[in-house]
């Protein structure tokens, strides 16, 4: 068994309005200092040893991330 | 100007439908050998260098993860 992490973000150039109620709020909860705030997702998965970077890149695509607004990024953490 | 990445997963007694959907999705569509999937969140930050990790953890409990359900972990990526 192999530990995986896909991480899930907003393209550069979509807006994320989640993000930025996030920046929005925390002046008002009393923190200073963040500029900007971007909201995505991140999976755990656990796989056989027998799935390789190739098979991972095709579940994140097809699954995991929406491709027309989001980038991803497969890592393998053990 | 540092850049910073809070990761927020759902705490392991905590059942999490969403990843338990993905791997449900994933034989029907013709992806075998994942044993689980747990979804998350995961936030990047652009905060000033003032901003010290003390206030950053502040920030991530109050803010940015449910601390009754969910872990989260701050990381400093430059």
């Amino acid at each position: 068994m192999a530990r995986v992490v896909v991480e899930v973000m907003p393209k550069a150039e979509i807006l994320d309005p989640q993000g930025q109620a996030i920046v929005g709020a925390l002046p008002r909860l009393g923190f200073a200092g963040v500029a900007d705030v971007r909201q995505g997702k991140r999976f755990e998965l656990e796989v056989d040893d027998s799935v390789d970077d190739a098979e991972l890149e095709k579940i994140a695509e097809a699954l995991l991330a929406n491709t027309v607004i989001e980038d991803w990024k497969v890592v393998r953490v053990s």
